[in-house]
C-alpha cells in the first residue's frame, strides 16, 4: 500500500495522518477510499492544483476547519499559489457568508503567509 | 445600472432575478452587493470560469437547489465544460458526500445534457 | 390541547399543519414540545415579534426553505413588518451567504409582499 | 480608513482583527466589504443591537464558534444585554438544536458571564 | 454490473436512478462508489436496516429531502419499521432542530404513512 | 431535579456540565428539555445505545465536534461498541462527506481508542 500513499501524496500533496491510519485499523475502508481518492484527484478535466483549490473553498464553506488545515496543508507542496487560494475563498464568501472566508483566509495566512 | 448589469452578466453569464428586482427595492443593497460581485468575479488569479466551477461546487456542497441551478445557469454561457463541472463535483462528493454530488449531478444533466 | 394550541397560535402566528398532527400520532412529543415551544415564544427579553425575526433569519441561514415558509407564515399575524425582516435577512446575508438571503427575500416577498 | 473603521466598531462593538488585517492584504475586497458591513449594521428598521443578536442567533445555528466568538465580543461594548442573546440562542436551539444553544451559551457565559 | 446492482439493492433497499446512471457516463466513478457503497451498507457490528435509519436521520438533519427520500424509500423495502424511523427523527430533532424533525417525519409520512 | 439528573444519566450515559448548569441559570429551560430529553433517550422501538449511535453520526455529519465529543462521552458508558460507532460513522462518511467520518473517527479513537 506504501506505493499507493505515495502516489496520492503526488496528487493532494499530503495524506492525513488519520487515512493513513485506516490503513491498519480498517483495510477495507482504507482500499476503497484509496481508489477513490485517486480517482477523484486525478488530473483530467481539472488539474490537481484545481481540484485542490475547490476543495478548500468547499471546506470553508463548510466552516470546517479541520478539512481547510488538511487540505491547505497539501496546497503549498503542489505549488498552489496563495492568491489562487484567496479568489477561491472569495468565492465561498459571496455564498457561505463572510466568516467562511475568514475561516479559511486565517488558516491560508498560517500555511501560505 | 443597467451596464453595471451588463458587465456583470459578462462575468457570471447570467444574473438572477432576485438581484435584478434588489435594484428598485433596495438601491443601497444593489449597489454594495453589485460592487462586491463584480470584484469577486473579476478575471484575476482564477479565471472567471474557474470560480464558476468552484461556485457550483461549494452550492452543490451546501445542497443549496437555489445556489446550484443560478450558477450553472450562467456556465454554459461562460463555456464552462460539462466534464469540467462534472470534476468539481466529485471534490463536493469527497468533502460534503454522495448526496451533494448527486444534488449537483442532477442540475448538471438538466442543464448542461 | 385545543386552548394551547390557541395560546402558541398568538405567540407564533401560525401552528405549522405537522404540529398539529403530533398531538394525535405522539402525544407524548407533542405536549413536549408544546411546553418547549410555549416557553421560547414567551414574550421576555425579546419580543415574539424579534423572536420570529431572528427565526426567519435562522432559517434563512441554514438554507432551510420549509422552515422559511413556517416561520414567515406567522410573521405577518405577529404584525412583524416587512422592512424588519429584510434587515434581518441582511445579518444573514453576511454571516451565511448571498443564497441564504435570496432565500428569505424571496419568500419574504410572496408572503409579504 | 482609519475613520470608517471607527465608525463600522461603533455600529459593531469591535472589528476582527482579520478584517482589519484585509485593510493591507486586499485593500479592495477590504473597501467593498467596509461599505457593505457598514451598510449591513446601520440602524434601521432594526436597533444595531437586535442585529447583533440576530447575528450571534445565526453564528451559533451554524456551530460557528470563530463567528459566534467575533460577534459576542462586541454584543457587550454596544450595550447588548446577556437576557436577550440567550433569548435569542433558545430560538436557534429550537431551529438548529440543543448543541446550537449550547455552542452560544457557552461563549455567552465566557464572554458576558 | 446487474448483479452488483442487485446486490447492492438488496442492502439499501432501492438503488436511485441517478446512481444506475453513472453506470453509464461515468463507468470508473460508478465502480469505485459501488464498491464504496457495498461495504459500506454490509451487514456488521450493525444490521442495514440500522444503517439505514441512521441514513434518514442524518439526511434529515442536514435538511437534504433529496437523501431524505433517497433514504426512506429503501427504508420499507428492507423491512424498517415506521416506529423506529420516528424514534431517529427524535435524535434529530434534539442535535439539530425541529424543523430536521419535521423534514423527515413529512416524508416518513408520505412513504410509510 | 437531583433524581432526574441520576435518570437521565442512566439513558444517555454522561449529563454534559453545560446542562447541568441550566438548573440554576434557566429554572424552566431545564425542565423543558429535561423533560424532552428524558423522553427522546427513552427505550423505545430503539434502544437508548442505537440512539446514541445515531446521535454521534449526526454530530459528526453536521461536523459539530463539541456534540460529537458530548455523545461520545456517554457511549462508553452505555456500553456501546466501538465497532458500532465506527459503522455509523461511515454512513456519515456516505452522506455528508469523508472529513465527518475523520471527525467522528478521531474522537472516538481518543475516547474509545
Amino acid at each position: 500500500m506504501a506505493k499507493e500513499q505515495k502516489r496520492l501524496e503526488e496528487k493532494i500533496g499530503k495524506v492525513p495522518e488519520i487515512f493513513k491510519g485506516l490503513e491498519k485499523t480498517d483495510p477495507d475502508l482504507y482500499s476503497k477510499v484509496m481508489g477513490l481518492d485517486q480517482m477523484i484527484w486525478d488530473d483530467g478535466a481539472l488539474s490537481r492544483q484545481t481540484k485542490k483549490i475547490i476543495a478548500i473553498a468547499i471546506a470553508a464553506a463548510l466552516r470546517d476547519d479541520h478539512a481547510v488545515r488538511a487540505q491547505m496543508a497539501g496546497a503549498g507542496n503542489l505549488g498552489v499559489k496563495k492568491e489562487e487560494i484567496e479568489e477561491g475563498l472569495r468565492v465561498a464568501f459571496l455564498l457561505a457568508g463572510m466568516p467562511a472566508y475568514v475561516h479559511g483566509k486565517t488558516v491560508l495566512e498560517e500555511e501560505l503567509g
